[in-house]
């Protein structure tokens, strides 16, 4: 089986999110790295991308020299990563669908409704992959959660939790550092702060496992720290489509939380918990029992979660197997796309453009229901 | 150092909560059983205090024939517990408030705001103790997380975070038993259900911890399960008099969870998070350090959580020992009673008819919001 | 239901132990403190005893004064506790159990086998009680674990892992320290520290668990600390007699460990685990499914576990219901023999002399083994 | 930085060891995979390695085919995994360190002591690098661990516990899986099954972070299950150089324990606590005070710990990020070997051939002391 090509824009040298992304497209070995833009100093990304492994004429400068140099090549990359800064997402995105490359999307897709409808709509136009980064649902035994909902092994699902909370916004000594003060400046940020950037993981998470979407939802923002434009603490409540209530709570000021993300679902015959920084465990309750410990790696495990693991159970899964699970996903979607087969539609368990929508629907209501003193809020899109 | 008399109302054979104070009451030796009106079955009720060792004369039918029988001797007893039914707990406590007794009460205290203000202002009258069963307010930990935040450690607290989740009333077949069905019956368990019964339990934790009031609140209320007239699981979103936001999530409909009661609390300096169901540790995490776990009974600990504490370090302290500590503070409080000695406010960590008021106004604030869509409602009394 | 009575000899004011005793043997209501000889100190010990509700002439100057007194008395005692020095158990247990009084002595029941052995005989002789303080085997889930294993539910057992390990005597600068120090001196401790303090606990959880008894073992001593005369750190192996392999770890300068008792026990059909610090939750893992988690209080626990417990689900029960459990085992035989009744052998979850005098012979094996290089030891008695 | 080359012997399509070391190498894009003889099958193990992306005259038959391929190249790989069955290592090892290639050897590096202390010769005299796969002491709290050890913040070490303990073949009617049963038959597995499986990595993660050797033991090897040749659960007591006391338990057996490698390490001035299962977390206890949670990724870890991680804190890092960071030392040394720098010793913290050559030697002492009845043997090598 050959290499599917890929390329990345942004995530230079340094960058976290730009390291993950590379392990997690390597990590099966179905994407081979083969050009980039990776770097807002031209000269520096285009040496990074070579050291990479990029020939020298798939080095791009920028993206919109990128666009060109690929689209005029017989074997352009067959994925296109986003890593760029929030605001850029959209322009870029765009214009790669519109001229025929998948794409993978980093969060938020697109930091307007309208923008994001957009992406949604060119995708489906061009008839191309449009996924965006909610790596936490590539965990295993998210995976399994998902598929013991679908099969009704918690009934209809009455409940929902889901929880992100840190504390590394905390330090007011460290509040006016440029890495922190750009989240709560809303000319950067936007309408949202914790709610954009964690919140938003933990939504998708419910979405993602329970199947159904948020309907509308009331929520309560605070800033902890003075002086902040944006909330660094927010409560929401929440309606999905499937009749499922919501609670969330995300936070960026809870000192000694590290990666506080959680998700709890409870249903008419049991009840599910997980939590992201002890990955590999999922505790079910079915109702009028006692709980069990499902190990990632288990025999019994839906196929979904099988498939999505690759080590014997007891041995650790992180992130970057995680996050590698959404690469896995695009690559074999990219080959049925390759090959002219049809994929059935719950085989791609990848985020795409419309979660992304969903996301930044969701993430809009809940400003304006904050702003609104806790109204319930219908989401658009 | 001679025993105090105590007497109870209610609580009768089989009640686990009448056999907790029992517990409580005698675990430090410093109450001796001597009055009792146990029953509803006044026989039965009389039987059960002499098998208590109660004399004949003083194992009562009823709560009024107590309340003469007691108020006509010379030694009446040192404390009453009030355990029978919610709607009756007014009516009782004012009586032996005014009569000259001390009263510990079940919560909830009363069942309108109007009625807790007025055994505030009998109690206060009376010059008697009136205290509320907040029973988790005894854990030595749950004391250690006051002393440290009246002590400054965690500097102003921006946040706290307080939740109680169960799900012993989520199985839809059970529904109609009659020892469930009545928490969702608005004629028996007034305007609120979870919140009332367990919500109020966090949110009391949440003020005891933060020496703070709660002003306003925003909730939403949801009946998971079909037909309930009251909430199953409920939301608040409050603010402090202190400035603290909080945050407070209940659940009978919570498969799998036990007795999820937990308290974090988010400040300046550092954060505390304690779980009612792994007791004796606690988790501190001063800003920008390694999380620390505290241990009841280490050297170090505040003098509040070392006084109420019984057993070396490692060993296990539960609900009985906490809740004893309330009897303690009261023991401690009636014997400065009796000797005309005044005690420090803050001496008396017990739970108080204040909290009780502010307990049942916040029950109905959440109510009120609830109703009004999540509008925010200022607290009374 | 009368009372019954009950004396303790030692446990003087300011005593952990004494005062664990009270609240055990008070917990349930069925004992009355009604005569003792608690302190070294005659005048000291008489008025603590009239302090804690003795009549004057049972507030005794010492253990011979006490058993004359309670002898000559038309009421004696129902129940003797023993709680002094270790190397007085023998000969005040022997005296009691003699006169034909009913004994609860601490743990270790003598110093030596011989002395064990001859104490099982009189109890025998006497037909009275002999109960010794192991008290951990009081936890609800303890029994539920012993239940689980009586009924099969692990099938033939293969293996049992022990394991008490503190850091309270690693400390240097403390060792000098007389609560420390009489540990490691031979003269006072006898031929084992750790072993005969900590780790007997954990085999008798062994022994008591799997219903069977040590049959030989190797043991490794270290003395971490320098200068120590006696172990602070053991690992032992051993066989029972059901052909249950054994592991033992004991230790007191685990920095960091606090109260580090747990067993593990796996069969052919499952395996158990436990750990004193978390009480009330019991995972259970059936051959090739998922692990459970049984909590106390759960419905389906064995009726063993059922009736050691005496709070719901979810709230916590530690050491003090614990230790009351061995009072009402108690209370129960004595009724028992009272009223002539005889009661099932297996009804009596109690330790026994028998359980202290295999409790002995393991120490002992352990020590010799230790000096002979490890050599498998047989146990005597 | 060019790519370092990298070839496997072994570890075929399917094998789930290969797969790790191929995702371990490929991680941080310091090697790339360009020759293989993967397979026992010739033409299946060319054409995975094809496909894994080796040139076709690089696509090998077999080991020796390899070597004489490689030998003749100007290009020769940098670095050589030998991944073949455990009778293999020996010969396949010893060839291709004389013929001037660096090794990565899967663990046992052979069979015998003498083999072993063969292979740590030839290395020498090749000045080649000759690594040993004990893949655990790549966590970065691992080796956070050690370097607090060098660093003299426990002061000196008393004791060390090791334990690896899991419950997969535990079970009888699949004891006679070919999967299961070669590892306890003698012929196959040589002398020992579980203490040469498992308890080897608790062993070498015992002497990596103290830094000390195992100088004698003593074991017990149990066989639970009927009719094994080999021990299936052992307990081992031991000394090392600088005068650590260790104890080590490892079973198969324990059916509930998933893969139970846990390290506890305590000294004059703290202890330190972590399991494989939660490797993001590290427990300190300094001496009198309360434990810590050291966080991978947390400021304040020692540069061992930080470069040993790639992710923020909180996220999850799990086995194969730990594995790759051998092959990150192996990357940096192989530089330092083709610059002609030279490196401080411990600057290289992989394990070597004299790491293996311990374990063997430890495996042999543990399977001789077993037989003569727990008898103390001092380490051969």
């Amino acid at each position: 089986m050959n290499k599917l090509t890929w390329g990345m824009i942004g995530g230079g040298e340094g960058s976290q999110i730009g390291g993950a992304h590379r392990v997690a497209a390597g990590l099966d070995g179905a994407f081979s790295f083969s050009a980039g833009a990776l770097d807002i100093d031209a000269a520096k990304g285009r040496d990074f991308a070579i050291r990479l492994g990029a020939a020298a004429d798939r080095a791009y400068g920028d993206w919109r020299e990128m666009l060109e140099g690929e689209s005029n090549r017989p074997d352009p990359v067959d994925l296109i990563t986003v890593a760029t800064p929030n605001n850029t997402h959209f322009e870029i995105t765009k214009a790669f669908l519109q001229a025929g490359f998948n794409v993978l999307c980093e969060k938020p897709i697109t930091t307007t409704v309208a923008e994001a409808e957009e992406i949604v709509a060119v995708a489906r136009q061009a008839k191309r992959l449009c996924a965006v980064n909610y790596g936490y649902s590539g965990y295993p035994l998210v995976r399994q959660m998902r598929a013991m909902v679908a099969k009704g092994e918690l009934g209809a699902v009455r409940l929902v939790v889901a929880e992100f909370a840190h504390g590394f916004h905390a330090d007011a000594a460290d509040a006016d550092n440029p890495r922190v003060r750009w989240r709560y400046d809303p000319a950067q940020a936007g309408v949202s702060s914790v709610v954009a950037d964690c919140g938003s993981h933990a939504l998708h998470m419910a979405c993602f496992v329970t199947g159904q979407t948020v309907t509308k939802l009331s929520a309560d923002f605070a800033s902890c720290l003075e002086g902040r434009a944006l909330e660094d603490d927010a409560l929401i409540a929440f309606r999905m489509h499937g009749g499922t209530v919501g609670r969330l709570w995300t936070s960026a000021v809870a000192v000694g939380r590290m990666h506080g993300l959680t998700l709890q679902v409870f249903g008419e015959k049991g009840g599910l918990r997980w939590a992201q920084e002890q990955p590999n465990q999922l505790i079910w309750t079915p109702l009028n029992e006692s709980s069990r410990i499902l190990e990632r790696g288990a025999a019994g495990l839906s196929p979904a979660a099988q498939s999505a693991s690759r080590l014997a159970i007891g041995h650790t899964e992180g992130m970057f197997a995680a996050f590698a699970n959404l690469y896995a996903d695009l690559a074999e979607a990219i080959r049925a796309q390759k090959e002219g087969r049809s994929m059935a539609a719950d085989a791609f368990a990848c985020p795409t453009a419309e979660d992304g929508l969903h996301s930044v629907a969701a993430i809009h209501a809940a400003a304006a229901s904050a702003k609104s003193g806790g109204a319930w809020v219908e989401l658009e899109g």
